[in-house]
């Protein structure tokens, strides 16, 4: 019996986070959905731009944002962006163009170096789908599409969260 | 016939740059096509993106290149830029941006401000129509749409002419 009970203890421990992501799943509906987008839409290097950015510090990348033609459409209209919007931006290091700057004969010239391992970064909008984290679901992606780490992807709603008054948007768009 | 002598000195030399540039438009055909492009090419915000870059010192931008169709083919395929490629860049201030700071909780966070006056630059392919100028015309234009100072228009090509063995296109794609 002893022995018994250990065995089932050992089951349920072995079993215990799976076990209590399936409770919250059956108890929290929201927290079941899908909050991760799990493959690369296709295309999204054909996009309309929607800006550029550069993000210094640790990251010190140079960034271009581009939306799909439901997203694009919304950003011109300034409209609220409908079911199906994807806005993405891609990362390149940001480094010095030697090229540039001799012809230039000044140091001032930055372009887009290697892709970072944050290379790619969707969202896509489906209410129903990513109701957890806003209606929008996120992802990342390196150079060989491979997905970014969990605790890479779980950072972005919550960050996202902060410009709640914007639809979850940061980027905006520049004629 | 002294005076006469002098007054026609005085007129031939006032008019000495525009008589010498006749001359040289008489004689050099190449000198004598336009080497400037006069409209905005139609259709300019909606062209795929080749790269990003930042201008750093008194420039002090962020911006996109794009191309159309023709050019983004060739960039891609890795082949000669054909007759009608056009690449443009936009321009934007590269202000920081208090919003993403203040939610990221770090000062690193560039966007893209106002058009500066250099707002969009195009160099477009008519190897006949702008062989005065390596088979590129160039020109520049305000958010106003008003064509940049000559001055700075004859920068162009001088500058671009240093990169001749890239078909005088600076920007490379990137992926």
């Amino acid at each position: 019996m002893k022995r018994i009970t250990f065995l089932l203890i050992t089951i349920a421990a072995a079993a215990g986070l799976v076990g209590f992501t399936a409770t919250a799943s059956r108890h929290v509906p929201q927290e079941s959905s899908p909050v991760y987008v799990t493959e690369i839409p296709a295309g999204y290097r054909d996009w309309k731009l929607v800006s550029v950015a550069h993000e210094a510090g640790n990251l010190n990348d140079i960034r271009a944002i581009l939306g799909n033609e439901i997203a694009i459409d919304a950003y011109r209209a300034g409209k609220p962006f409908p079911e199906g919007s994807i806005v993405m931006r891609i990362a390149w290091r940001h480094v010095p163009s030697e090229e540039n700057n001799k012809i230039l004969g000044r140091e001032q010239s930055f372009v887009a170096g290697e892709a970072p391992p944050w290379y790619l970064q969707f969202m896509v909008k489906d209410s129903k789908k990513y109701a957890a984290t806003g209606g929008w679901g996120y992802a990342e992606f390196d150079k060989d599409g491979k997905p970014g780490p969990e605790a890479s992807m779980k950072q972005c709603f919550p960050c996202h969260q902060a410009i709640k008054d914007r639809d979850f948007v940061f980027t905006r768009y520049t004629p």
